[in-house]
C-alpha cells in the first residue's frame, strides 16, 4: 500500500488509536506517526511498547506539521481538544475523529477549526471491550465498516484521501449523514450497550442470588451481556450524554415492546412469543449472510492481539 | 472413562441430545445409546449421520431396557412424554431431563413415573444458537456446569451415578434446589434472552432505519444480541411460560433500573452513568476470573463442530 499522508497525529492513545498505529505500520500508510495522550502514564506506556514513531508531551507538538490529525478521545472532550490544537494545525491538513456520535462532535469541533483545514468526521465500527494503549492490534478494522460523515461543502479530494486511508487500514468505507448515523448507531450499538449494562447491574443487585452464583452459572446470554458491559465507562457515558435523543427514542420503543412480551408471558400467550422469536431468528441469518458476523468459533470478532 | 450405564435412551434429538451422544461415545460411557425424535425427518437425519447406535420409531421402544432415560424435549412437553413412556420404564432405571426450568418440569413429570424409577432432574448450562440433530458436538459440555436438582428423598446412589455420568461428558456438576435454580437461571439466562429478543425486534420494526442498514452496520452490541435471539423459538417460548414468576420478577427489576439510567441520560447525570458502568465492568472481570469465559478469541464458547 502506498503512503497516504506524510505525517499522521493520533490524539488520545486508547484501543482505536493504538490499533490505527499498528494498522498504519502494517500497510505503510504514513511517513511518521506522532501520538499524544493526556496522561503521562499513558505516554510512558506508549513509549515503552513502541506505540507511535514519536510521543509528544503536548497535543500542540503532536499536530504540528501533521497532514492528518485523528481525534481519538472520548466524545465529551472533542471540543476542548479541538480548541487546544486549532492554532497549531497545518494549513490544508485534514482533521478527523473516531467518535461514536457525530452530530454532537461536529457541533463541538467545527467552530474551533480554521477555514484552511478540512474537517471530515469519521467513525470506525470496530472495538473490543478492552481499552487503553496496550489493547490495540493491527487487524481491528479488517473488513469492518468505517463511516465518514463529511460536513456540507467538504473538499471531495480530502474526503477521497481519507477514504483511501481507512481502506488501507482494512475497512470498508461509506458516507452517511450525521443525524442518520446517530440514529443507526443508537439502534445497533448505543441502546444495546445500555441494556446490557442494566441487566448486569440487576444481576449484581439481587439479594437472593449471590454474585458468585451469577458468575459461576453465567450462561451464554448473560456472558455476552457482561462482555458488552465491560466497555470503557468514560467513552460510554459520553456516548449516551451526546446521543441523548436517539438513544432515548430507541429505549422508549424497546420498553414498549418488552412490556408486550411480558404481558404475553403473564397471560400465557405462547403463539405471540413463538412468532416473535421466529422473526428475530431470521434477522440473525441476515447478519451472517451480510458478512458482518460468521458462524465460526470466534463469532466474527476477528483476530486479536496475541 | 469406564462405562456408566449399559443402555442410555435419548428422547428428543436436538442440540443437547446429539452433543450428549457424541460425548458419550468419546468417553465410552454407555454400552448402547438409543434415540427417538417425534419427527420422522429428524429420525432419518439421525440415522443418516450415525447419531445414536439405534434410532427407534417410538419413545416406548427407545426406553425399553434403558438404565438411563434422558428427556431432551422442550420443557412444555416433558409431562406428555413422561406419561407416554412411564409404563415401559425398566425398574430401577434413572430418568433425568435437560430442561432449562426445573420446578415446572418436576411438577409435570414426577406424577407419571412409577415408584421403582429414580427421577433426578438436571440442567446442563451449555448451548449454542444452533438447534437440531446435526448441531451437536462432543465438546459442548466440557468445563460447563451441569446442575442436578434431585427431588426430596432421591436415591443417593443413583444421584452419584448420574453425577459421574455428567462428569464423564465433561461437565462440572453441582446440586441445587429447584426454586433457587429457576431464579438463578432467570437472572443469568432467561431474562437476558428475552431482552435480546426484544432489542432485535425493535431494530427490525424501526421505519427510518432499514433492515439492511441494521444488518450492515451491526456493531458489537447488537451482533451479540442477534446471536442470543437466534436460539430455538419453541424451547424459549416454553422456558418463559414455565418459569413465568421468576422471569417476570427479574424483568420488573430490569425495567426499574433501566428507567433510572434513562433518567440519568435525560438529565445529563454523567456521574451516575460512569459509576454504574464502572461497577458492571468489575462484574465481567469476576466472570473471567471464575473461568466461565475467557479473554481469548472465541470468548469461551468452546470448540464447535467443524
Amino acid at each position: 500500500m502506498a503512503q497516504m499522508y506524510d505525517r499522521v497525529a493520533l490524539i488520545g492513545l486508547g484501543l482505536i488509536a493504538s490499533s490505527m498505529f499498528w494498522a498504519i505500520k502494517r500497510a505503510g500508510l504514513a511517513g511518521e506517526v506522532t501520538g499524544y495522550a493526556r496522561s503521562a502514564a499513558t505516554r510512558q506506556t506508549a513509549r515503552d511498547i513502541g506505540l507511535c514513531d514519536r510521543i509528544c508531551d503536548t497535543a500542540i507538538q503532536a499536530v504540528e506539521g501533521a497532514d492528518l490529525v485523528v481525534l481519538c478521545v472520548p466524545v465529551g472532550v472533542m471540543g476542548a481538544v479541538a480548541e487546544e490544537i486549532a492554532g497549531a494545525l497545518k494549513p490544508g491538513a485534514t482533521v478527523t475523529d473516531v467518535g461514536s456520535v457525530k452530530r454532537d462532535v461536529i457541533e463541538q469541533v467545527a467552530p474551533h477549526l480554521p477555514g484552511d483545514v478540512h474537517f471530515i468526521p469519521g467513525h470506525p465500527l470496530a472495538g473490543t471491550e478492552h481499552s487503553g494503549p496496550t489493547s490495540g492490534f493491527a487487524e481491528l478494522f479488517d473488513n469492518r465498516w468505517c463511516l465518514l460523515v463529511p460536513v456540507e461543502g467538504a473538499d471531495r479530494g480530502a474526503v477521497a484521501q481519507l477514504r483511501a486511508f481507512w481502506e488501507g487500514l482494512g475497512s470498508n468505507v461509506e458516507e452517511m449523514d450525521p443525524d442518520h448515523h446517530d440514529l443507526v448507531l443508537a439502534v445497533t450499538s448505543h441502546a444495546p450497550h445500555l441494556i446490557a449494562y442494566t441487566m448486569v447491574g440487576v444481576a449484581d443487585d439481587l439479594r437472593r442470588v449471590t454474585d458468585s452464583e451469577v458468575i459461576k452459572y453465567s450462561a451464554a446470554g448473560f456472558r455476552d451481556f457482561t462482555r458488552i458491559a465491560a466497555s470503557d465507562p468514560t467513552m460510554w457515558r459520553d456516548v449516551f450524554l451526546t446521543n441523548k435523543e436517539a438513544t432515548l427514542e430507541i429505549l422508549g420503543r424497546f420498553t414498549e415492546e418488552l412490556f408486550a412480551l411480558q404481558r404475553a408471558i403473564r397471560t400465557g400467550d405462547g403463539d405471540h412469543l413463538h412468532a416473535y422469536f421466529t422473526r428475530t431468528r431470521a434477522i440473525r441469518r441476515g447478519i451472517i449472510e451480510a458478512g458482518q458476523d460468521t458462524d465460526a468459533p470466534d463469532f466474527g470478532r476477528g483476530k486479536r492481539k496475541p
